[in-house]
Parts: C-alpha cells; structure tokens; sequence
C-alpha cells in the first residue's frame, strides 16, 4: 500500500511532516511518497531512523500557499507538492494522498484531478466530531456551502459508510441538523432535504438538535457545508474559552494552585478527550480516489494519525463501496 | 412603570414566576400585572411579603401549552394568560410584556397582537451570548428561518442599538457570521448579506468566524435564525458536556475528590460564568412594545432579571429608537 503525502502543506510545513512520515512507516505496514523540495526533506530524514525502502522523494519545485486562490492554483501550479501527491492517485501509483496544505485548493484539486465518483453531485469533507459517548461523523464539513436536498442524501449515504467502515459503528444512525425535532421545522432547504432523507438508504432517525450533537445522539450529523462549517468552528471555539476561563478560575490564587496541581491528571484526561489530533483529518468523500485533507495546524502525532486514517480508509475500500452505494440507488430519490 | 407577566409561561409555571414577581416588586421600582389562574397565584403570593399595591392580577381561564400550534393558540385562546398580557401592551395598559412560556406563540402574538414597528420587515430574537471578555448580544435567536439581504441590516440596526442602550456597550462593533473573514466567502444569501450591511448605518466589521465569537471578537453576532438557533443550542450543549466529563475526571478517584474539594469555590465561579439565568431573557426586537422571552426552564432569579431587563429595555426607548434609525433610513438601502 502506497500513500502518497503532501511534505511542504501545513502551518509547520516539512519539519512536521516528514518526523510524521518516519513515525508512520516505523509504525505502520506502508509505503509513502513524499512530494515537495528533496533537500529540505532528505535533510530531516537523515536525522531519524527508519526502513529507507519505505519512504520514497518526488521532488516538487512549487508550493500552494494558504493565500492562493484554490481553484487558479490547481490549475498553474502543475509542478507543487499538492498537485503532483493528487496526481499519483489519479495515476495509480498512489493509493492516498494527504495534505495539510490550503483546504480550498485541495478540494478543488480532488474535484479537477480525481474528479467525482458517477451518481455523486457533490463530494463532502466528513470530520469526526468528539461526543460524550464516543465520536460522530459531521458531513459536510465545508465543502458545500449552499446545497440541493439531493446532496444531503448523498452525504447520509457517504457519511453511513465512512461511520460504519471506518470507525466501526454498526448501522450508524443517521440525523439532519435543524432547530427542532419534528418534521416541518426549520428553514426551506432543511424541510425539503428531510424529506428526501426519509426515502434514503440509510438509518434516518430525522432532526437533531445542534444542543444534542456534543451527546453523541446521532453517529452521522447531516447538514449543509455552511452550518457544519459553524459547528466545526464554534465547537472549536467554546471549548477553547471554556479551558481559558477554568485556568484563569483554577489559578487564583496560591490554594486554588495546589488543588489544580492535585487534579494535573484529571485536567490532562479532561483535555485529551477534546484533542483533534487524536482523529488524524477529514475525508474528502465522494470524489475517484482516497483523500485525507489534515488541520492545517497538525502536529506529528495529528499528521501520523491521518496516515494510519488513509490507511484504513484503503484497506475498507471505502471509495468501491460509496461508487456501489450510489449506483445502486434509483435516480429518482436524486432528484 | 407597569410590566405584564404570564405568570403561567414556562416549564415551572406559576410557582416560580410568581416568586419572581415578589422578589421584582421587593427589589425594583416597578408595578406588575400577573395575567392566569387567580386562586393559584394568590395563594402562591400570600406566602411571600411585598408591597400589595405594586402587583395587580388579572384572571385567565386559558393557558397556551408548549404543544399547542403558535397562530392557532394566539388566534384560539383569546383568554389565555399570554394573549392577555400581550393585549395589556398592545392597549397600554402595561410598558413591557414578559412570558416564560411557549416561544413560537409568543413571537406569533407579538406580530399579530402588537405589529412590526413600521419598516421592519422581519422582527428577530435578540438574546446575549456570554464571551471571554464579557457578552455580546446575537440576532437574530431563531425567528427567522429564512431570511432576505435587508433583513441582516435591520438585525445590526436593532442588535446595535440594544448593546448600546442595555448593554451599555459604546458604538457596538456588528459582524456577520461566516466560514471565512474575507468577503465573497459563504453562502449566496450571506454574500448578499454583506453587500447588504456594508452600507448600513451601523459599526460593520464585516465576517466574523463561529471559532471567534465566544471570545467577544464582536459586540453583535448578526446571523439568519437558523444558523442562530444552532450556534445558541450548540454552544448550550457543549459546554454542558464539557462540564459532564470534567466531573467525570474530577471525582474518579479518592485524591481527586481532594482536589476538586480545594477547587470547589473555584469551579462555581467557573460555572456562574456561563449561566444564563443571570441575563433574564431575549427581547424580540422589531415588533411595536417591548416584548421578553425568557427561556422555558427559567427560575425565579432568571424571570426577575427578565423583569429587571424589560426595566431597562423601558426606561431607555429602545422599541422609539428602532423606529425612529428605520425611518431615518433610505428606502434603498432595505430593499
């Protein structure tokens, strides 16, 4: 199995990168090709040990910036570390790719280079969201910001895979996020995207409201790229200024201090269980090849993660089954 | 200054908003007429000392219930205790009008019993959301699903002026929220949104991300209803679940209890920071009276802050300085 990964994307670039490529060949049974400046990477190889026939080098004279604009930058820059990674899976030498890289350009290069699978109007980026119980699904990530009730149906049925497949959840059940639980509620798109879920293949259990999803109520969170993007970020954002506040609370004063250094674990335990680079990216969904977009902000650990994410995403065969899903479906209920 | 309060709203009914009452009239300089059950809320106030004079009731045989369908319960129970006091605002009889109770009929009520403030088209919900460095308010609460450009210029217009006026925030900055901060980024309507309030006669600041609005990067969150609806429920829900684990943490073990014991003052002044109950409840801006609703689960010292709120909301003209900013606007700019 070959993976092919993106070495200059991500806020810290290659010294994150290519220390994740060796924890990942050290680690797991795979092959990587690294795409980006060979002296730069062979650089930090030399300073780690690792199976040297696992990791090979192409190198790549350019590099998508987070400021270029997605779509010109797929198109111009034929020779960067993102477009090359895209198109060894196109090619077949690769079976995945990841990047940390700009995520507008990745999608759009997974939309102009490996393009979409038949029957899918609209691929969608599927990160795990941490629950009380476990973890979700949420599709679509951000991809789509506005959406037919069609591309919902699409993302159930992607999303029911990847949740069954992936993180092995039996008969993932699947919800719409609105602002009530009963059928009617909520603005025209989510009214009309209910009713085509009903008639889905998937475990529909309707509306799930959003004060709902950090309980693990639903295994899929089904909802436009505009309100996931909201979810994602606001999550993000309130548990950040939660810790914040509980460390200006916990750090008063010098008794205060030594209750919070009798709690270190706890807290360490506490915090851990809301650390996204437990979970490695998010899947791109829906379009011919095996895409793993990682957080811009990744660290080895997060970048190593999403590797054995690709990884596992390959061995589900995740891509066949969402082309078999959706070929299966009469054209009908994509209407 | 007299305030109407359905004294029947709300999950607890009148046991706790009748103590609200007395402990309003005890602490304000304010009058307060309690619309339902006579016999009930006697009963419930000869428990209690207070200036006699200082609350009024008027008797209702009806009661609007969470089941019931909002128009046909305002249209039906022209005897409720909702409908009534709505009415007491509408005639004059009373300033403000407070309900606990069934948020759907109370919005419904407030346009078809008191009216939109002429030139508004869409009257929004306008709670606060507690920040890092203090609150700031968001509007529009879960109004209006769907919503036209204009729209988001008069939810920056009506937000604005209550940050200033009850808030006491001066020249209150107003975004947009959206996936990115540059313009052109979103959906279609909140791309036409921004067009829309860049020439508004507020302090526009342009997108502001979900990741950065708890920390009080803007004084007012303008959004649809639905993107509304699902930021308030979800911040409500994750910061619910982070309190849920971190118990769970602190109290898994003996020595942990210790130092969650130490922490105890701590924890509190953690968790009073995100209570709602503190900041009584969410005008619906735009209609012609001052109208609060304050949440289903409220207790008595959210109700009496409702009552304090609704005070302030009198005392310093905001439903005359909503009317007066809409009508001082070109026809242009709303269309």
């Amino acid at each position: 199995m070959k993976i092919a990964l993106d070495a200059m994307g991500g806020d810290h670039g290659s010294k994150v990168t290519v220390k994740a490529a060796v924890d990942a060949v050290n680690q797991y049974d795979i092959e990587l090709i690294l795409t980006g400046n060979h002296s730069k990477i062979i650089e930090i190889l030399n300073q780690y040990e690792y199976p040297k026939e696992k990791i090979e080098i192409i190198h790549c004279e350019e590099v998508i910036e987070n400021e270029d604009k997605p779509v010109a930058a797929i198109r111009k820059k034929k020779n960067s570390s993102m477009v090359v990674a895209l198109n060894l899976v196109k090619e077949g030498k690769a079976d995945a790719i990841i990047s940390a890289g700009n995520t507008g350009a990745l999608l759009a290069g997974g939309l102009l280079i490996l393009g979409r699978i038949k029957g899918i109007d609209r691929p969608a980026l599927a990160p795990v969201f941490p629950t009380h119980k476990g973890i979700s699904v949420l599709i679509d990530g951000g991809a789509n910001s506005d959406c037919k009730p069609r591309n919902f149906v699409e993302f159930g049925i992607m999303g029911s895979i990847y949740a069954e497949k992936v993180l092995g959840i039996k008969k993932p059940k699947v919800c719409l996020v609105n602002i009530g639980i009963e059928e009617g509620k909520g603005n025209d798109i989510t009214q009309k995207a209910y009713k085509a879920c009903k008639n889905a293949p998937f475990n529909f259990h309707g509306n799930v409201e959003a004060r709902d999803i950090p309980t693990g109520y639903t295994d899929v969170i089904v909802c436009d790229g505009f309100t996931g993007n909201v979810i994602l970020k606001l999550t993000e954002g309130v548990a950040a200024s939660i810790f914040k506040i509980l460390k200006e609370e916990l750090t008063k004063n010098p008794v205060r201090k030594i209750g919070a250094l009798i709690l270190k674990s706890g807290l360490k335990g506490f915090k851990k269980r809301f650390d996204y680079t437990e979970y490695g990216g998010a899947p791109f969904l829906g379009v011919k090849g095996a895409l793993i977009k990682a957080h811009g902000s990744s660290d080895e650990k997060a970048i190593k993660n999403a590797i054995g994410q690709a990884k596992t995403v390959i061995e589900n065969n995740i891509v066949e089954d969402i082309t078999y899903e959706i070929k299966k479906l009469g054209a009908d209920i994509l209407e």
